[in-house]
């Protein structure tokens, strides 16, 4: 299967060489863990390969993201002068109140207030896939796919909507990270249903070890290739996510 | 009672042969764990014997079930070719939205979303007898029964429907093996319903021990034989996943 | 009190000599720890004295238990033709869609669906009474109670059928065992509404210490006796379940 | 204060004497704990002062009760033919489906199953009240309180229920104790709703230490008195319930 | 801020003075912590100062506090008799079915039940703050709160109706403490809606250390004053609830 | 990025230099761990540097905080005739029936209970903005934040009224501090749902460890700049909030 770099140091030789290109993996991570540096990280490394990569920005408008991202040195602007890396503001903050999303057009959304309509997941699938489709889009993240999920309160219906989200993303081709919220801790541990139906996991977890806080990234899970399923510390440093492959957790 | 192998190099001494002919086996396990590896090992498994196995899809398609065990350098597809092994695509994305399965026929579709019809416990169970039948099937694997099983949130209902698709598949004759996804980690486990309907159950277990992550397979129960109820080490290796039935799980 | 022999070696020790005769109690276990052997162990011991054991099947068909226990060497088919052993099959799946069990005709069913009509509580009830009074049935086991309990979610009601079903067993004067379904493991251990309203509660566990699984068997309660309360190694064997009165279950 | 002697051994030294007089106590246990036994401990001992004590029985019938303590050597038989001990018998089962108790009749039943009347709080309480005064009874059980309080889900008007039945009671002017079940275990305790409006709550909780069983008692708490606040030993030996003030529950 | 005698000795120590005057503080225990022994105590002390104090009782009549307490030694009939201690009886079961307190009349009740009215939220407030303006009360007691906040199961009308009464029982000026129950234990503490809204919260909790039963006081919270967080030992003897403000609770 | 002084020693840096400026923070605490006291610590130091701040008090009163914290030594009200820190009370206490806020208008008013009517979402923005705008107000205080997100049981709209908050906060330019309670405590953590939206989260804990209380506050998150993520110790001292960056909580 071929390999395409993660963009974090150290997170390659975890997977053996890197994401399988063309999947759909998960991000899942508590408050502060880094998911979406993970994903800004995981873009740039696509530009710096002459991909196209494409941020879909769910929560935070996309101004904020770059504005976030800034202190790593990251100019996300010029990216976009550039046309490697594209943004589809999905938040319910546009500015634009109209449905189009530069200049895409969406039909089917979803009145959840009028004066501030909220994508459909549908009317979001649409205009991802034809983004990816007619700008040669590699590569995708979207950050975070919790408000999409969280409209499906019936489990059956829940099921269903993240395996087509998965699906569809799967169609472009492209690689793809899909950043999502962990909500419990190291101890009490409950999977989360997005966890089974991924292609891929990665877990960026906070625990507190002996009153100190620590920061470990484990893959849970990556189909059709063989990782390192250990947990391994990582920081939150001057070039974004850090990882150290060979280090343990806990002394 | 005859045994088959189970594919697995270690499961079968645990086991002291195989899996009980003839049975319906759960394997539950926690995202990552190898359910998806383990099903189609035991497939395998079965056209070494010269066995006809088939494969029934629930949430991935068997063309990404093909693709995902490719690095372990199964070649599914030719085993297809070779009429060694069949695939049911019930997904909610399979290319044919009418209901025909391959030749076979589906009555009573449930129609949760028009579009994409998603098949019914009672279409399904038809499919796979007929299948099953008429192409002299020793080895099933439904992978996974989690969506058939989340449509009955009432738990009288649910026991009823688990407990119809087991006998179902048990009325096959083939040796069947449904897997499932364990929800709680090792530390508060809660036991799960199709675990007490199940004549066998195989546990697929990740948990986290002094910051090391721990892979333990166990058979929890298996009526009729005897066989080593113990935690014991597995791991995702070149071949699959590989048993170490002579070993404990820590120190 | 007067007492009959349990049928499991080790636990007439821990009971100060057996089961008391004409009690009922329950028998609550996790998946695979060996409640259906130990109800099995105990008709079998009744038929080697003399008496005339009946087994009630809820869940599973008479027939796979048979096969079930058949690795023991326990041959029930014979027992059944002697007329020692009787069989009701309650399950969902009887051939009989009509109402009649061997020869006892049943009022009141309760349709769950229609094509494959469940048994009622009343219904059960008035079967296991006629049988046992015209057949002098001096043990009765029903495996499990779990599909009648789990109809009535409000508790007032629930606990209303519990006291009805315990009533009526305790009414044909039989030595009756009935088993259950023990959801939580024993770290988060919520007791269950039947073991309040028991006579007598045994417990079979299987917990994970040291990495170890580890059975253990323990008296919760029975009325009427002194008893052990001590948790009690048991382990399944090549003559079904075996207890150790005199071990602990750690070190 | 005055105080009456609690009937077990050990247990009047805990209290500094024995129970407060006139006061209702609730008795608090998991399964197989001894609420019944210590209950009916309670009421001979009234009867060996001369008192007359009792019994009202919610879930097991009176002559459940008696068999269930003959193995201490108590025959309540005598005590009732003497006059000393009486019987209510409020369960779902008793002979008579006409609404009288002995020569007390009732007013206002609530038709659970029309077939078998359950007694409604108003009306078990009118007649508590009408014996109680009637044939000047010091000492009275009601074992257990759970079904009536189960009927009321809604906690403003569970909270009602019990004080109405905890006033009525204290209006006897008798010492009654009431039992009631214990959820969970010692490691997650939850307060029970019945803890916090009695006057006085003795805990029966058997947990698992080590590998142990063990049993302790706990005076959780006792308006009006002082009294020893630690766990301590008991058991259920040949003379009902023995506490051991002056041990340790541990090592 | 000026300072008010708690009435416990060892309590002022941990608040560097006192209760701060005119605010509302929360005492939250488990079953038998001694809420009302403490409330009790902070109300004497008021009448050695020469100040009013007023208790007003929600579960447990007026009569049966004086009598609980007076094993301290402590005389609250007389207290009342000398007009230093007022008593509102709102109970569910106060003799006058007809809506006086005294003296004083109440508008508009809540008819949980008609028999026994139950008095509503506003009502209670108008006669409190009636009672405390016209007989100049200095320290007012409400015990429990519960029955009040249980009535209101929407958090968002739950928080209000806590505000609300807070609000009411700041605008006396007096000095007041309002008990609550603690639901859960130490172990696996969750925080309760009303210890967010209070001024000040002081736990009384009861834990078991080591197979120990500890008894341990906190001062959570306590605006406007600093004070000692930690926990401290106390014991109910013989003069009600005595604090050790120089003490660990564990060795 | 720009930074601005936190106003609690220690806390600066912890953070690099001070809070983001312009962006809105979250502060998480348990009862009594000071989460308005920093809240007001950081207005104050606003107005220190020339800034002017609001407050905006959603369930305590203005007044009553000015109270709170004058045991520090911080003249409020000085600080509030000079125009330098202002006040909008959108308690449900106000004074004002009417709607106005000082001299601001707010339209669209939600009646909870039309006597005392509550802020809705809505106009408390409209009146934040205005006010901030107006006034040239540098930071923004929200405590709490909780009886605004409460009124949303439904996860997905709760969600979006979040966003909402926080987008309009962001909008202003001013730095802002809002305040949640934290609900779960260190051992059984659950992350809520305002953790995950928010640009940045301090945690201000309160545990017991080995029977002592421990103050103890995380950087759980600050995007955009680097920060140490560990637990540091704190205090609430004679001038406040205290952090001692360089220290660990525990040994």
């Amino acid at each position: 299967m071929d390999r395409v770099p993660t963009g974090a140091k150290g997170l390659d030789e975890i997977l053996g060489g890197g994401f399988p290109k063309g999947k759909t993996i998960l991000v899942v991570g508590s408050p502060g863990s880094g998911k979406t540096i993970l994903a800004v990280q995981f873009l740039r490394a696509g530009t710096e390969n002459g991909d196209r990569s494409l941020y879909v920005a769910l929560d935070e408008k996309p101004e904020q993201v770059k504005e976030n991202v800034s202190a790593f040195g990251w100019d996300l602007d010029r990216l976009e002068a550039e046309g490697k890396l594209m943004f589809i503001d999905a938040t319910p903050f546009r500015r634009t109140k109209s449905l189009s999303f530069g200049k895409y057009e969406v039909q089917g959304v979803l009145p959840l207030q009028e004066a501030i309509p909220e994508i459909s997941l549908e009317g979001l699938i649409q205009v991802v896939k034809r983004v990816a489709e007619e700008e040669s889009v590699s590569r995708i993240a979207v950050d975070p796919i919790t408000s999409l999920v969280v409209r499906y309160p019936d489990p059956a219906k829940r099921r269903r909507a993240i395996l087509v989200l998965f699906e569809a993303l799967s169609s472009t081709g492209a690689t793809c990270l899909v950043t999502t919220e962990l909500r419990t801790s190291m101890l009490a541990r409950r999977f989360q249903l997005e966890e089974f139906l991924s292609q891929g996991v990665v877990l960026l977890r906070t625990g507190i070890h002996d009153g100190n806080v620590v920061r470990a990234i484990q893959v849970e899970k990556m189909r059709g290739i063989a990782h390192d399923p250990q947990l391994r510390p990582y920081l939150i440093g001057q070039n974004g996510i850090e990882v150290f492959p060979k280090d343990k957790v806990f002394k």
